[in-house]
């Protein structure tokens, strides 16, 4: 078996669980955050970087890599993994989210997807057997079966037609999918209606995946619904697999996320608001632009142990980001994987010790909300 | 005595001269490449990775370190070193070259030179004082007179009216001079006229400066004007001072340069070229968005040593350049500056053991000539 989930721990106050989750590329200590790789990098870093820094997995882009440069050029590199030098775990999603997203370039039919390249505008199909042929070609350790992405809002009967096809979908990718070397998840869609995401979730898990994703959330909907819709879904998932909330990465909602039951989560949050200026810290949002910071000889976060927060102050911070130098992208990015990645290790060791709960609140009354999209 | 220049090894061929550059942050072995962090990061690196690939000095721009973030900021910070973590000798330029590439942007005058900055228009004025001043805040370890660069061509009038103000500038400049633990150079002026360049040597080496550099040169002239002005300046040199040639950095200059006795150089081309997708390597200049290399896995340059020649393929390297990722930037800088202090460490190396003609024949029948500015 390719990857298998072991439950360690559950918690006593809330539904998150401490886990391992054994792949062919090493052993991730859940519930993880994945850092995104689009293009086969980590924007600005290094793969010794990353490890450094304690990432255990990061998530690679079907859409991008299929696109440039290619997958079988990736093939013939000997696979994703040696192509950009990460020896760890790699999960790649299956496209279909990025080629929703490209609205009235793509075309959507119960065959496949036709679209058009957002580089180009090259014309290209892609099918779940293709989806499921690009990521076997990849060699990622997760790959994810090609779904419908449901957009929010929408009818309750479009949020069904839109379930429904994803689970044909998925019957398709388990058929295509022959590697026994990597695992192939599936997704559990649904919109925000109860009984289609209990529909989905059924005949999800009735194909017998290695592990589940729920998809369709932090597509523009509010916490609230998404944590609902996380309330009465992840029970319905099998307790010794997996479970991936895609595309969510704020420290908010992956202390909810986790506390709803959720193992896994990958998010370009981090790394993009890094590369704007703006770092997580745990006393809040630091701007970094901000004429506050002129003067202020201070590291960026007091409290972190990051390259950055050892090395540098605000002001040498500022001043790169104003005089638009690379090594600001780099050294936030750095901090905010960083954060991002030492708030998952407490997260983990609060479930370990049952005191959850208690963590939150004091993460929150520290660092507030962060008010970017998830 | 700030810095202290030891001649350690003659060359039995040519001028070339193996030294030790003795300064408040260390000791550099010359002849040396100073990579250049114009704005107090040598761009996409960090002062690590600088160490890591050997590099023993670099070189910032008092023009915009003074208008952004301001000289004053830099001194509160601690000075630049510590602004910039980096614990290394530091040399910064006098910002005349800056100022007089603003053409019609600045007024020059006896007093000094009026401009107006390249971020914002607003208006400045720099004198040979103040060019001390920001100098001494900066705390480099070695610091450049205040110049006119002569443009090429000229007319013998204007370079003999350049060099003479440039005198009485260096004049200025080591009255205004009070910090010991930093260097103050003369710069020799004169265009491409041998009795201007030689009036100019002999009116600096008179004012009695610790080091002494070559001004004007690699400004749009033929590399052979550069070659015999250096033939017939550096012998009018002391032999126990440091020669630094301002601006010259391509792998047959340097071998050039030092051939005919010179120290010291800095130059934004490996890493501007790097950013480009050019890499310099021990078989040519490797254009990395080429074709050719789409499927190419084998090193960028097989016979390196750099971290990008032992892990990535040219393929990769291509991919990250094609979908403009930072890492490809990091990449590239990384090889043209290992490639670069390698040659002058082999260069040294050559001159101990007296077979630099060899060596310089070897290299260029290798690498051909690169066809770039300086």
């Amino acid at each position: 078996m390719a990857v298998k989930y072991e439950l360690v721990k559950k918690c006593k106050h809330t539904k998150a669980r401490v886990g391992r989750l054994h792949t062919p590329h090493g052993v991730i200590d859940t519930p993880v955050f994945m850092p995104v790789g689009t293009q086969a990098t980590v924007k600005t870093m290094t793969p010794e970087e990353l490890k450094e820094i304690g990432a255990q997995i990061i998530l690679s882009n079907t859409y991008h890599l299929y696109l440039r440069p290619g997958h079988e050029l990736v093939r013939d590199a000997g696979g994703l993994h040696k192509f950009m030098n990460w020896d760890r775990p790699i999960l790649t999603d299956s496209g279909g989210f990025q080629v929703f997203s490209l609205g009235p370039l793509r075309k959507i039919t119960e065959e496949g997807v036709t679209f058009k390249s957002h580089i180009d505008g090259s014309q290209h199909f892609i099918s779940p057997e293709k989806a499921v042929e690009i990521q076997m070609n990849l060699g990622s350790d997760i790959i994810m079966a090609f779904d419908e992405c449901t957009p929010y809002p929408c009818t309750h009967e479009y949020a069904r037609n839109s379930l429904e096809r994803t689970t044909r979908w998925a019957q398709r990718c388990k058929r295509a999918h022959t590697r026994e070397d990597q695992a192939l998840f599936g997704i559990v869609q649904g919109g925000g209606f109860r009984d289609l995401r209990e529909q989905s979730a059924k005949e999800i898990v009735d194909l017998d995946f290695l592990g589940y994703a729920i998809g369709g959330l932090s597509v523009g909907e509010p916490k609230a619904v998404m944590y609902e819709v996380l309330d009465y879904t992840v029970p319905l998932l099998p307790e010794d697999k997996a479970r991936y909330l895609m595309g969510v990465g704020s420290p908010d909602c992956l202390l909810e996320g986790v506390s709803r039951g959720i193992d896994m989560f990958d998010c370009v949050l981090p790394t993009r608001i890094a590369r704007n200026g703006t770092a997580m810290t745990s006393q809040g949002k630091v701007v970094i632009k901000n004429a506050a910071y002129t003067r202020d000889y201070s590291p960026l976060d007091p409290e972190c142990g990051c390259y950055t927060c050892r090395t540098y102050t605000r002001a040498y911070l500022r001043h790169l980001f104003k005089a638009e130098e690379i090594l600001a992208l780099r050294l936030f990015t750095i901090h905010n994987l960083y954060f991002l990645l030492r708030l998952m290790e407490n997260i983990r060791a609060a479930i370990m010790e049952d005191r959850l709960p208690t963590y939150k609140e004091e993460f929150f009354r520290k660092y507030g909300l962060i008010n970017e999209e998830n």
